[in-house]
């Protein structure tokens, strides 16, 4: 259970982030460091940004609240690529603050949760794998962790882990004797190395998406997040609320797509007459405001699920199903609705449409969600 | 305003619906009167269903109620086609109730309301009219009231009358000389005459939809509903409400059918192995999950919406396109699940696809509604 | 090979179709026969109609041509949901026609066929079984054919059997001892019983879908249809033909529909202008004759594939799923177009949108048609 | 009327280009310059592939052609983002050849087209222009040419003109006295200026698409191209062909995003299987080849009727709609089957699904065909 915090005025705390949004963070999503040839704001510019959310009291603004209030918040911070990067309420470090919190001993807490919440430091989670290891199927993990003494050595190899690039600590996966562990440790600890940036569709993730190798990594038992043998529960600790809080955030960005394209529509002629008068676009942009308005109700049910205490791994399946493709068929409509102008950079709405769509992957695709709900629709059905 | 009504335990009132759906109204769905040449169940079923439902003590159970709870009542009645006509809480009735206990004087609410709440009688709605005439487009009203004496007379033709046939009263929208006016009056009045009753896709409305014949209809200033020319007013004042409840019944239909698909896939093997382990048909499955979802969302919202005390036009618009659109892809699937199966009448689930399609016209078409949510987005940002 | 046959000049041949269903096939379409209580024309008005057909030297057009002249002749036979019955090119009859010349002794022609293309009988094609039974998946044959001196004896049940009500012959199909052989039987042998006729969506079938029971039916050697144990390789070649004749046939009816729907649009106003006008409704008009000429364009396709020799089973599953998915969208919105009208009796447009609904289901459901694609995806990618 | 080119063995032809592009080509797609900072390969690439290509005796391989033949050339072209740039057959080179084909003089040819049919040089087409200018709506063009003496003068603004940057001369569309007149000019003629060069979502197009300023450009009389008032004519014959063009190349790319993602399902395992095993996996895949079919099959008709004479308006509007739109189901399906790999640069799907979501805008959104086509049902209908 979680509870509302009732000492946070989240009406009057939407509203300041709007306004930071609006003329610190918007202004900035032009400067060639917001991409930094792909893969997501440079290192310097992020420190930037979060210099004016401190100096703003903006830093981390969902720490502390339910569920459903981060919804509120981070649904805000989403309007721009930079806004939860800028806030620190971006993926993976809000996901890795969160199961911090939850799991982490108080000398961890003391040396990875507090400069991370405090925006000093960015964090990488090294769970999926390349083809052959754990990927949306954890089942495959290859990466192995053996005890030596009162050490552990890992090995192994991570791919597609967001951030790691200029990350200063990451959560490690690896397989145990029992099940899995998570381990903390220092990105530049030896034999951790970066060994290739992907280039890829999306480009507002800090450090980009990287393959990771694991050589004889060697941590203390120290580094052990929670328990030995316990890393799949905490996977699922952190699964179910950093897949809606992707969520929340994309909501935001399609937001502000729909209202460029609104605003487009309601400007520019064709034929004759505005284009929103024209139902061909008129009629998208009607959609966009039921898609919109089905993706927060789906994001705030689920939210509230969590708050309840439940895992929520089946509903927050069905609400990233929903959400992903629903601000997929938004942005796309956006991009159609401006013409031309849609898919150039000149507004936000084409990184949007790439942004989510690569959403539409990231977390799981589309179809393990699906796979895993027929699961278990069997499961109330078929007696095992 | 609408305050939740806290004397009743929804949830026991439910349990009660459905209990009594399952014993005393299920059974019947393959009566031959039940879809009575697909004019809907026959009077004489009607009766009985409702004498039924009067020994159960769920006769209109929804009067009184908040829509937020209504939408809890009306889910659970509509799992079966007979069952909102069994309780009384059925289209046109059920909206015609509200109408009537909004506007209706207290004679009329005597006269009219009264063994309509009860279920003692049928109504009808008389406002569409054939081409040329109101339909999606309110403005082009052709039946007009004239004033003579201290009486109305009233002519002109009526189109898609759900209900009229073996209706006891209904409600005449027609134009008068600064507006429409509403009038109350016995179906079997002189002039009022069922030139025809369609063949249509849906079989579930008792009367079938009818075309109606008015000519010279002479009423007294009794028969007024409301105050003279403030029809399109009422007419409000019925349209967001009667939408959203539509949406509830159907959505209740298509659970059930749902639960009949999930059923089935979960019993039935093709190419060794249950077809609920085919991941085209647990795919189709999970969806009708989501959609099922966030249809409930929508409505549960638009309710609120509504209890709130604010008009809800476009807020039913939204739930109207969302919730018609989404039930109709869960039916389709439905019947596609269950293969050979689902075309024929051995399971709801083919009356569930047919009704529905025709809820996707009913109450204004999806796009009708896209038309209007644009004008909306327009109106917000170019000025007049 | 099938060469195209140059003695008839298709275009007039066409051109003849189409003022013959107009002139007398059409006006029957809603006379109460036509649907017969579901199970399509009555053998009554079947004969009416082939006596018709016959004096117009219509019978059974499609016989002798090429698969891709056959387009062009069913396409047109289609317009009307009685057409093709008319004509004596429907389904089973075509598909058994097919099949007879192809693999009937001189006898069995001359018992069978002859009749069959004169139209003066119809006939069944007893191979779908019940739950548990050979469905989609062939493999699950469970009718069974047991040598006894020099008969045989057929038992089993049988599902879904188009035309069985009234049908003087079927072709059955059972298991043998090393495969599955088909047999030729009179409908009123002793042990063959018509347990059951469903009730359907569609209605245009004579005869309706039927389950049936066989008990102990004793066939002598002259029964068997080509050899013994060859019984699915005859369905393979009955099957990519009726699948694609099938796809002519309610292309034609979606062109009809689709007429309508354009016709309407082009005279009805609202909102002050034609509906043709609101783009809404045009676009959606646009995609119809986009979804038409793919259409047409795949059955061409596929014919010239089978008229090449080839036996076409992945190309007529293509075009299987493609063509009824195409006409399912272009009748919906034909329905669409026509607001209140489209879900009555008044024009064919509600019946097309329900048969072709069915359609999707019949000659394999789309997705056990994509569960083949993929095989062959597959296989020519991984060794076995 | 085009007659086939019985000279050229199309078939050994497309076998050397697949070849050509398979050895000499696609390793350049991960060369920088290959994409050159969004905007297209760079000059210097260019001239290195059409060496290339040149030595392979590919050099505008489609020159004298039908456009039938053309369709099989150019969808093995486009099968990589650099083939048709290569061969010298991309947009808008390959559309200005075929204009100046057409209406060029003598001179004009020999100045303009023969060095531009060799690969020498690259060209531009200036007709759209910015907001309130000509874009989907032709008669908004806003760009004057003034007559002043033997001279002409040429003011106005032109927007997403692809190629310009780096062409040696542009194909200017201007609004004379009684129409618009098409003027060819060098790209480095004083008056000329390359105001903006967008980022698009897109990256094949040398040059990028700019925004040109025209500040008194003058022309002598010999810079008309073919009739004074005519432009809107030469449009009309450039267009249907060169949107064509366009479909080929396109389909050609996403037939090999399909070949990867399905060599990818066959080789990559999930949850105990392949990918491909997977039916929400192959689904997809089967999905793919339908699209590509019917895409296939659309082109080809429309290539027929251009070359049967016909002008392929309303024909070319349908294949614009119905190719892009499949192609970029089939790309975004492709994203999806390949996973985390399908949203990074390592495949070319990434760039395909980019592309292709530009080509949906490219050329006249879906939504201004779409209302053409709806025209033309209006006016077969509508007596005017």
């Amino acid at each position: 259970m979680t509870a509302a915090n009732t000492t946070v005025d989240i009406p009057a705390l939407v509203a300041r982030i709007h306004a930071f949004l609006e003329v610190e963070v918007m202004p900035l999503e032009r400067d060639p460091r917001a991409t930094h040839g792909g893969h997501g704001p440079s290192d310097e510019l992020v420190r930037e940004l979060r210099d004016r959310a401190r100096a703003a009291g903006l830093i981390a603004p969902h720490l502390g609240l339910s569920h459903r209030q981060t919804a509120d918040v981070l649904r805000a911070a989403g309007r721009s690529p930079l806004g939860a990067t800028a806030l620190n309420c971006m993926a993976p470090d809000e996901g890795n603050m969160h199961l911090l919190e939850k799991v982490a001993s108080p000398e961890q807490r003391e040396r990875f949760l507090k400069p991370l919440a405090a925006g000093e430091v960015r964090s990488a989670f090294l769970m999926t794998e390349p083809d052959g290891g754990a990927g949306s199927d954890p089942g495959m993990l290859a990466t192995t962790a053996r005890a030596d003494g009162n050490h552990w050595v890992i090995n192994g190899k991570k791919a597609f882990i967001t951030g790691a690039q200029g990350a200063a600590f990451g959560i490690i996966m690896a397989k145990t004797e029992h099940g899995a562990t998570m381990f903390l440790a220092d990105m530049d600890a030896p034999g951790i190395k970066i060994a290739y940036v992907y280039d890829t569709i999306d480009s507002s993730m800090p450090g980009g998406h990287a393959i990771i190798e694991l050589n004889d990594v060697r941590v203390d038992a120290g580094a052990i997040l929670g328990e030995v043998d316990q890393g799949f529960k905490y996977a699922q600790v952190r699964l179910a609320p950093a897949r809606l809080t992707h969520c929340m955030r994309w909501w935001g960005l399609a937001e502000r797509a729909h209202e460029i394209a609104a605003d487009y529509a309601c400007r520019r002629l064709a034929f004759g007459k505005l284009l929103v008068d024209h139902e061909g676009v008129g009629f998208m942009l009607a959609d966009n405001l039921i898609d919109l308005k089905q993706a927060e109700l789906m994001i705030d049910w689920c939210a509230e699920v969590l708050d309840s205490g439940a895992r929520g791994t089946a509903e927050s399946s069905m609400a990233k199903v929903a959400v992903s493709e629903a601000l997929f068929r938004i942005t796309d409509r956006c991009v159609q609705v401006l013409g031309g102008l849609g898919v150039t950079h000149e507004t936000i709405v084409e990184q949007a449409f790439r942004e989510i769509r690569a959403f539409r992957i990231y977390d799981g695709p589309s179809e393990v969600h699906r796979w895993s709900l027929a699961k278990g629709i069997k499961r109330e059905r078929v007696p095992k």
